[in-house]
């Protein structure tokens, strides 16, 4: 491990980011596998999303303040894909437990490496272009949050209806450009989305957030204890010979929970930052199609494409010529081992893709 | 050249069969390619559809009196798929002039070889799986034809109102169960169709004929006497050095025409043998698709299928897996370098993938 006090003073802001990079990406299946999930896979340029993620945030905190968590069987690819970042700072997880425990570990250590500092909690594999705008709009956060006990997220102004994104509602007011928060809300359905749209009051709920790590340690303590109990040995044998023993000891015990219902919708109150950057969560391929470049009428993605009355296809195809004739509104995924052809409004049900696969002995293929 | 003599007394019936397998068959592609066209893929079995049609053949004929013209680019795959075939019985047009240079070429050679003989004259690309059948009605056919100054066709019993294939209509009657030929009808509309499903005197033409070789000459002569006068002297060479010289000068000259439009539906009569073997012309994946083994949900073809609330698509993807996700009534061609996905109405379209190969300079995937 290397220290805060290697980078040059005044280069980086105060805030410290745990990136949590364990996810399995199964909708992005053919290309996503378990080896090489989601966040490890190019789909918003020609670096992966993980990497796309830490070049976001190095410049604006450095790289000894960036941690990673992930799963154990990602650790190798992970820190090949970040040479920069200290081993040390890709923790991984033994086992999955949803994002609670993850949570409150990459908190935990985030207060070790520099105790009292605002923190960023985000996901590796969201699409988020504007680079500039978002360091910006992260150092505004920090600044924000590091003075008062409460938690910063990230809304995303809407631009349509969306059902598929939880919703994050503003109360009225503002202070210095971060609104009130009243509630997290569910994902609606497309009436109550149309309202939201409309409203002006209601954001989509990015997944990032920027809180002082002492705070929220507090707030873990109240609403999850018995995974704090857990997880302190953990953070303080980060940096000693004992942290995997340690790990692979409250990881056995620790309960599955996931930090937006255990914590987050818990607490007291929120402030929101409308983001002036674009986001996408990426959450399905035919999210990636919406970003993708357009290749011809209206088919979008990557690949050699002749379309013939074919029309707002979304196509990976990188290594073979591909010939539509008479096809709307598909996905075509090309990948050595296996292809997949899915309706566009059915890009969800690749889950029942991937169940076949793991009770049909075609483990291989995941 | 071996003669007939080199086949043993008796084994084998007195005819000769003419295999036409000059086609390109750009309606299967990206399997279809053009040195490795239809008739030299494995559509029907695990051996090319053209050594189908030989080993349909050469039990009753021999491979001495099996002849096959082709284009000259594809006579290496050609001899190197029919080893049992002497060499020289693989003739190679120089370039394309349809089907009547093909057939005067052929049925002179067949006189050649065999004079006064039975000839019959067939494509490579058909399916018919029932081998035995075929062969017993090939002989009748062959018995019938050479006593007459006729030709035989096979017509097959249409079991649906088929628009895309021409029908053979018949006359009252019949002769050793020859029923005398009325018409050639072209492609019917739909409710056309409909009324020949139902009247027994109609059936789809399978392109395959049979006559005394000698009669055909004077039936050529009679109607397309240009291609006879330069075909002649190219005969006569046949089985000499001078073989392909005369073939070359013939072809150079010749005039492109259709020996279905300029012979055989200007014949003052035919008679029609109802088939009594399966057969499809397999014009189209979709055809193939009818005659696959199914995979899963209705679903057709070859390949390793996942299928996912998809049914009714024909598939073709030997080398990886494939899943199908809300999908229906689709074609899915796999090859190394092309992919082909199209609606199964639209599978005659695949032309126009073609003409954007051919005028985009991607004719390295022609």
């Amino acid at each position: 491990m290397t220290d805060s006090s290697t980078t040059e003073p005044g280069s980086h802001c105060r805030g410290v980011c745990v990136i949590m990079a364990g996810g399995r990406g199964t909708r992005f299946w053919p290309l996503s596998r378990i080896d090489r999930p989601k966040q490890l896979q190019a789909l918003a340029s020609g670096r992966s999303l993980l990497r796309d993620t830490f070049e976001r945030l190095e410049p604006l905190v450095g790289a000894d303040r960036i941690l990673v968590v992930t799963s154990g069987s990602l650790a190798e690819a992970t820190r090949a894909d970040l040479p920069e970042l200290p081993p040390a700072n890709v923790i991984t997880e033994p086992v999955g437990r949803n994002t609670a425990p993850c949570a409150v570990l990459g908190m935990g250590v985030a207060g070790q490496l520099a105790p009292g500092a605002p923190v960023a909690l985000l996901p590796a594999d969201h699409f988020i272009p504007d680079d500039d705008l978002f360091r910006a709009q992260l150092a505004e956060a920090f600044a924000f949050a590091e003075a008062r006990e409460t938690v910063v997220t990230f809304g995303v102004t809407p631009d349509r209806p969306e059902t598929g994104y939880g919703y994050l509602e503003a109360d009225a007011g503002e202070d210095q450009g971060f609104r009130p928060g009243k509630a997290f809300v569910e994902k609606p359905d497309a009436v109550t989305a149309e309202g939201y749209v409309r409203s002006g009051n209601h954001f989509w709920n990015s997944g990032i957030f920027v809180w002082n790590s002492t705070w929220f340690s507090a707030q873990a303590d109240r609403f999850i204890p018995a995974v704090t109990a857990l997880m302190a040995p953990v953070i303080t044998a980060f940096g000693t010979n004992s942290f995997t023993a340690a790990l692979e000891t409250a990881y056995r015990d620790c309960p599955a929970d996931s930090i937006d219902f255990a914590v987050m919708e818990k607490l007291p109150g929120f402030y929101l930052q409308p983001a002036r950057f674009r986001w996408s969560d990426l959450g399905a391929w035919d999210a990636w199609g919406d970003l993708a470049p357009e290749l011809s009428d209206a088919n979008r993605g990557q690949g050699d494409l002749i379309a013939v009355d074919s029309t707002d296809n979304v196509v990976r195809v990188p290594d073979r010529l591909v010939a539509l004739v008479g096809i709307h509104d598909m996905i075509i995924v090309d990948t050595p081992d296996a292809l997949l052809v899915c309706r566009k409004s059915e890009a969800q049900r690749i889950k029942d893709v991937i169940a076949r696969l793991e009770s049909g002995d075609r483990k291989d293929l995941l």
